[in-house]
């Protein structure tokens, strides 16, 4: 599996798995209508933000990921990024590397720390996975997302220092 | 004191103490050098969001507000909102009457909660101003804020149900 910078010519093979789990609304604060050009503004940043691929010796997109400043200002030292794996890789590690590079990125540029904003409590696998990638659960928005299928469930809020 | 909608006509008065609050950088994470350009399209929202302002029998405008989605999608039930109140009239309840304002608007405008991302645990009017208003700290960033004269400090994620 190699990660590299993700470009506009990657978006037709990021965008039916990106729909499929926007649709899905199981795991992401975005409007389940999103766009495929509102989709591709949201995920692929410019510098010095940074959007990747993984993708698989034989060239395949398996899983994206984007990367930012979480805060502004005076707490621009603070970055945040999203992950999304194709499902059906899902369970070869993609998401695993996807955000280890990302925590690799955040220090290499300086940040002090990542912080996820809005990490469904239902979304158990992710939530496991940043565990074990150092981050805690900093507090847990009560209800604060209506899941399609289970209802209103928490947001947490995860944090690793860097 | 009256709170009314804010307009494009507010402006001007509202970008002395909005920029001497920005430039400060002690409470908000925006970036202190923000033009007054980016500061209104910042601010000023069109509807659904909204953006106030309180002013005094004579008009002065002495704070405003603004109020929003704090998330989309299936977490478009919980609101958000800012304020800032111009330093030379802290002190006559012009806060707290933005934040009640804000409240009364989220609830009837159907959220379900209130959450505050980024309250800079040094801003403790601001602090105790919310607890007094059935807020509570959801949890804190540690070190998620570089204050210019106290250094790294925490920022407070904080919510009020509805």
């Amino acid at each position: 599996m190699l990660i590299r910078e993700a470009t506009a010519a990657d978006w037709p093979a990021i965008w039916p798995f990106f729909h499929q789990i926007v649709a899905a609304g199981e795991t992401f604060t975005y409007p389940t209508d999103l766009t495929e050009e509102q989709g591709r503004d949201w995920w692929l940043l410019s510098a010095p933000s940074r959007s990747v691929v993984a993708v698989d010796e034989s060239g395949t997109v398996l899983g994206t990921a984007k990367m930012n400043a979480n805060h502004l200002g005076n707490g621009s030292h603070i970055a945040g990024a999203s992950y999304m794996v194709d499902p059906a890789h899902a369970g070869r590690g993609v998401g695993r590397a996807l955000c280890t590079y990302s925590l690799e990125w955040a220090r290499a540029a300086g940040f002090r720390a990542m912080q996820f904003n809005a990490v469904v409590e239902t979304n158990v696998h992710a939530v496991q996975l940043y565990h074990s990638l150092g981050f805690e659960i900093l507090g847990t928005l009560p209800e604060g997302f209506r899941h399609p299928q289970k209802g209103l469930v928490g947001l947490h809020i995860m944090y690793c220092p860097l």
